[in-house]
């Protein structure tokens, strides 16, 4: 019996799974952050450890020796080559001796949600990308370029809206919005009707002390708040925006030639009124095949390491391997 | 003859001055960036020491004990109190006796313009505020909320708006711009032809690589690319909107009843195209005192160090001021 890894390595979390030739998942284990661009190499290795660890705990009667292959799915492109050789030490001691080949986390994003070849990817969550897969292959990547040099519509990009728009309330420049007061508490700063020596209320300057007190990826924290006073213009407006920004991602990949279905994941894709407005959009313009929800990466890693084995991921195969993940994840 | 010390202090350099009570600069010095908010207390004084040294050296004859006052033009409130405690070991050390007091900086570069008692003021450098001024004194201030929270049409917003533009172009979701070339020599970013492995040019992840690699604020570097090329879109797109943006601030602090010029400072601001736009827009709008451009706070600062010395500045004094500061500038 053929056994595999797969694993999901995220700037959050990690998952890993044992999985056999005929696409079942036997255990999977999770771990801290495991993306060695942005964590550092060591770390990255040790999340990618516990969570490889996690896996194998679950099936005792395969030994690590035996393990084939290991697909390690990750976003920014290969450290040190395509086979991880930072990982080497930690495999080994696992006694994993298989070798590992990293793969596009957008890839592996895609391959959750679907078994067929070709199709597009969005994933917003505290970033934003879009993707073009053909023939199982990543064919064209858009954005995820980040808070500062792209990622509109993703969890930064809305909570740094909502911040603006609350500091410019404050300021008298904007206009109010219920989104002030929850932000001010999200933030930890007391509201006080007390003005200060240039004429502005003191909350303004509590908010600003707050925002650059902290590392500016924390406004991705307070994304949430947009969708909490659908009543509120401020927010809809905001959110209205992100939506507008995100079906034309998935726009920028897409082709009238590659039909497929579109694999949608991250906090922000996946609340249901942005999923249903991108999705309204793209289908309007062509885009129209199936829109399949996913979590994370996990069962794409899986899926893609079956592939890298030779064998032929079919609806049967997909389908067993997406419901013992399921099961496994409990 | 009454002495006194006007020091305009900022977030890149700190300028003093050295006057006496007809509204004449008997000396100027510099130091570097003097904020104690942003730079810390030590590194502040020190630069502010440094300046004020260069003052008084021009006039020898001058007992620093004798000096009567000494006014502190600075953003950022008063840290340790309006009395500035913070500095007092630097001024002792130089033999300055008198009593420190911090001014708003906006003040200071009001006042740099003209001597009226009203008006309003636009600074757009790194940052943007405007600022509407009542019998000599601040009545509102709009913006100048940094980076993350405000400062539309800044230099730092300009130059952010140029980097996402040409990581947009880069990425095939922009159109194509003369910024790119521009932004990549100005970040010492190679240009290459080569492709990577997610079907995107190599020059992209080189800019990622720059522009994360680097404070945030750096990007402000890159706004004075926006005037270089006319007949670039793209670019002119950015300052159109810039423009649009540092009117809107102007007249979120203008009301009908306060009449008075309008004194604009800082790099983005005093851009001869920037200044036309903004004053075409706020004079169609009911702002339609005359406008006057300075480089930075320091005539401002003496004039309200005059001020609160119980000296009336008039057309007189302040031309005095100006003029003598200027021939002392070289």
């Amino acid at each position: 019996m053929l056994h595999l890894l797969g694993i999901d390595a995220g700037g959050t979390s990690t998952r890993a799974m044992l999985l056999t030739g005929d696409g079942t998942c036997l255990g999977i284990g999770r771990g801290g952050r495991g993306n060695p661009v942005s964590d550092g190499v060591e770390p990255a290795a040790a999340a990618i450890g516990t969570a490889v660890a996690g896996a194998l705990s679950f099936a005792p009667e395969v030994q690590p020796a035996a393990i084939t292959a290991v697909t390690l799915a990750m976003a920014g492109g290969s450290i040190g080559g395509p086979d991880a050789p930072w990982l080497r030490p930690t495999l080994d001691d696992l006694g994993v001796r298989a070798p590992s080949r990293i793969e596009p986390d957008l890839l592996a994003m895609f391959a959750s949600g679907t078994h067929e070849p070709d199709g597009y990817g969005l994933v917003a969550g505290t970033g934003s990308t879009a993707v073009r897969v053909r023939g199982g292959e990543v064919d064209l990547t858009a954005d995820g370029l980040g808070w500062l040099l792209g990622d509109k519509g993703s969890g930064f990009w809305i909570g740094h809206q909502i911040a603006r728009a609350v500091a410019a309330h404050l300021d008298g420049r904007g206009p109010a919005t219920s989104l002030t007061p929850a932000v001010l508490l999200a933030l930890g700063v007391t509201e006080t009707a007390e003005i200060d020596r240039n004429g502005r209320t003191a909350s303004l300057g509590h908010l600003v002390t707050a925002v650059y007190g902290a590392s500016p990826l924390r406004l991705a924290s307070l994304a949430p708040l947009a969708f909490a006073d659908t009543a509120d213009a401020v927010s809809t407006e905001i959110v209205a925006e992100a939506e507008a920004a995100l079906a034309e991602l998935v726009l920028d990949v897409a082709v009238p030639e590659l039909t497929g279905p579109l694999v949608v994941g991250g906090g922000v894709a996946t609340q249901p009124r942005v999923r249903e407005a991108v999705v309204g959009t793209v289908r309007a313009r062509g885009v129209t095949g199936p829109v399949h929800r996913v979590d994370d990466g996990l069962v794409g890693a899986g899926v893609i390491a079956l592939r890298r084995a030779g064998i032929l991921v079919d609806a049967e195969i997909f389908t067993r391997l997406a419901e013992t993940t399921a099961s496994r994840r409990g």
